[in-house]
């Protein structure tokens, strides 16, 4: 089978399907090809993680096909971070002064309820179990095996969207062309995912509307609730080293570890160690490139290009505002030029990719450390009261992040700024009430004059 | 065939050539297995550099198989940098105060001369015209195929040397295996290579004992001598803009662009226009990853664990430097275990390897752009003093690269010490007389105390 006209994605994970309902729209005719099952019909689970943090960038592009309303009823609004200590202690810190929210969503829901829309649409069909062997970019030739029936298919496309994930086969076909810059950095970080099931009663065993974090300082466990009333806890643990997945051989040392550092989960977890035992342990990687796409033929968009580690909660969003961006620029494309517009995205999205990864990054060290820190959460005070006195001119870092569509790269410029000015203003500062003495709010005043220069463009 | 016994160095260009030296003079018996025909039996250049700068790194290596001064015999020296400018006049920059060179080499002619050494020992068997196919790094299976006579060859080293280059497919191995990092990155650049022959009597047209640089600002053209009274030129260009290798398309943009920048070579190159359209225009990359190796199985070495620009003139020297210091943990090794003899190796040389990468790249900027600056030569010759009154605590960063066995990663930090001193000496002075001022000796004396806390260590 040859067909010159059609759209491909590659991958029909979540960007790959909600690209899929754009490019329908926009009156494409799309195919869709999946390396694993239709997960409408198998029960697969591929060590991906279960729940995933939606936030802004995320609802904005669900909105703009219509199923904003219908994924906020199986979303668990988060409104801020409940942290536990050692003893068990809880302290909640809200991501928010307005109360705004993320979401806890099931991966599977949310990639089940996009395929269920696309399938109605008779411009969109889906191809499962097909694995690339090899993609021709010059041609636009790409090689598939069908693992059910053992066939080797060939597929021309006009265009290639690659959103094939981190481990892309489009990204490994334009590697092997001239100057193709590439990296891939991983964390000496692990993950493992476990269970809080629901309570005997069906509730849920910790506050429901919050994402929980156990900050160890080195390392650290999170959990996001369920709609069913469990929660998914994943812990981020050093691969080596006297406290990490090295260190736990048996049951004893996983019962002593989670009973000294996590004392108020433990009794949570009923089948704590037969999940930890079984479950894989996740890696962490970065992936940066560029250029993402192959003359007019191919385009990478999501993880295939941006692979990013999830201490932002921005993977799945980045990867959603891509086809935010995308579709803008398709508002002038006109049938035209798709080498041009392949360009265009790029250019407009590459820094602030770059941005977002490097935000992740750093945002680990915050998560696992720097919240269980006194000085840090007072500073977290006296920047919401700098940002309710001057809203205009300070949105904190996060919530640029992730209640706002400004660009990453803005968001992680103006962050370093507000940094710098942070450490002058703390200074002067013990306690919530010393921000309004006199030398705080002339050094502030002077200080966000400085930072007027830095102007927010549009993503 | 199956062969367990064997070590199996994957390529036999420079460093896979004398590797196999070193290994067999341990009592090895090695295999090394090339995609080329053998070059000593045909004529294949693949735009590979003519020419290479071989100095004490690669020489050290060389001399501890004995064959220093067979190659210094075709190697012609090189005293300093000879500086033309665009009305052709010189200016010569000695590297060294002792009056020490580095050696321009033929690649071919260094490369024949090693295998010719290797033939004749019994241990060592090279296998050319052998693709690699696949890569087994838990078996360490590798199949090849034969390109003469289209057989699939499989073999089972006991370990694998992956000496086979920037685009290396042992590495490639490697790559898919759990937390490899990667980075391949690409400059805007790209080179091509001329040619000025020999002159009518058969010498060499410009001054035989330099490296010669055409330093234009945003690119270069430098000439290496040859042993046969040729020079091979490399035009180091940008790829795309008003002047880049875009930019040239007809023979008339070529004449007009050489006789404005480069007039008193013009007239030296006599196929310029043949070479300039047919040769083909090299890119330029660094690539960088973590680990080198895959437990007790393989290990990368040279080029493909850290292949680097051009611009040191230290890319064959770091890979014969390599093998010096594998060479020293082999002293200690015992027939023991491998897969600490690897981690040994690429923890000794991965911040050197990372350093000379660098190094290179920001070394592109001084010969192109630097080197014309009238207060850039002033500094160098004030350094040149430094050196010359504290000899034992100021070496030239030049001279710990080139002419030392001091670590990479030293040398880049003691090179950064060293230019944060001269930016604050460089102010009071305009002149070399200025030197001896009281104020700049003393502020030399306290800036070198602090200098002092930097320590070398051995490579």
């Amino acid at each position: 089978m040859t067909d010159k006209k059609n759209v491909a994605i590659m991958g029909a994970g979540l960007v790959g399907s909600l690209l899929s309902l754009y490019l329908a729209k926009r009156g494409y005719a799309v195919d869709l090809y999946e390396r694993r099952p239709d997960m409408r019909t198998t029960d697969l689970e591929e060590g991906r993680s279960i729940n995933l943090a939606l936030s802004d960038r995320g609802w904005r592009a669900l909105k703009g096909i219509g199923i904003e309303e219908e994924m906020r009823k199986v979303a668990v609004p988060m409104h801020g971070r409940m942290m536990h200590d050692e003893q068990g202690n809880l302290s909640f810190q809200p991501y928010n002064k307005e109360g705004k929210a993320i979401y806890s969503v099931s991966r599977g829901g949310l990639n089940m309820a996009l395929m269920n829309i696309s399938d109605q649409n008779p411009d969109i069909n889906y191809h499962f179990n097909r694995k690339v062997l090899d993609v021709d970019l010059c041609e636009n030739v790409v090689q598939l095996r069908n693992s059910e029936t053992g066939a080797i298919e060939t597929i021309q496309p006009e265009v290639i969207f690659g959103a094939d994930g981190a481990f892309s086969m489009v990204r490994g076909a334009m590697q092997k062309t001239e100057r193709f810059n590439y990296k891939q950095s991983y964390l000496n970080y692990g993950y493992k995912e476990l269970t809080i099931p629901p309570t005997a009663e069906g509730g849920w065993a910790l506050e429901k509307n919050a994402l929980h974090i156990w900050p160890r300082g080195s390392y650290m466990m999170i959990a996001l609730p369920n709609i069913d009333g469990s929660f998914t806890c994943t812990l981020f643990f050093p691969y080596e080293g006297e406290r990490s997945f090295a260190g736990i051989k048996t049951k004893e040392d996983l019962h002593n570890f989670f009973s000294e550092v996590f004392p108020d989960v433990l009794p949570l977890m009923r089948d704590l160690a037969q999940e930890y035992f079984s479950n894989p342990v996740g890696s962490l990687v970065t992936i940066k490139c560029f250029p993402w796409s192959y003359k007019d033929k191919a385009m990478l968009i999501g993880d295939a290009c941006h692979a990013v580690v999830p201490f932002y909660g921005q993977g799945m969003n980045a990867g959603f505002e891509d086809i935010t961006v995308l579709d803008q620029l398709l508002d002038n494309f006109e049938g035209g030029n798709w080498e041009e517009l392949f360009k265009a995205f790029e250019q407009s999205r590459k820094p602030n990719a770059d941005a977002i990864a490097d935000l992740a990054v750093m945002n680990f060290e915050e998560m696992r450390d720097k919240v269980a820190d006194p000085h840090f959460l007072l500073r977290k005070k006296i920047e919401n009261k700098i940002s309710e006195q001057y809203p205009d001119r300070w949105i904190p870092l996060y919530t640029m992040v992730t209640f706002t569509d400004l660009p990453y790269s803005y968001a992680l410029e103006a962050g370093q700024q507000q940094d710098k000015i942070m450490k002058k203003v703390m200074r002067y500062i013990n306690s919530v009430e010393d921000y309004d003495k006199l030398e705080v709010q002339k050094l502030l005043e002077k200080q966000l004059v400085k930072k007027e220069k830095l102007k927010p463009h549009k993503a």
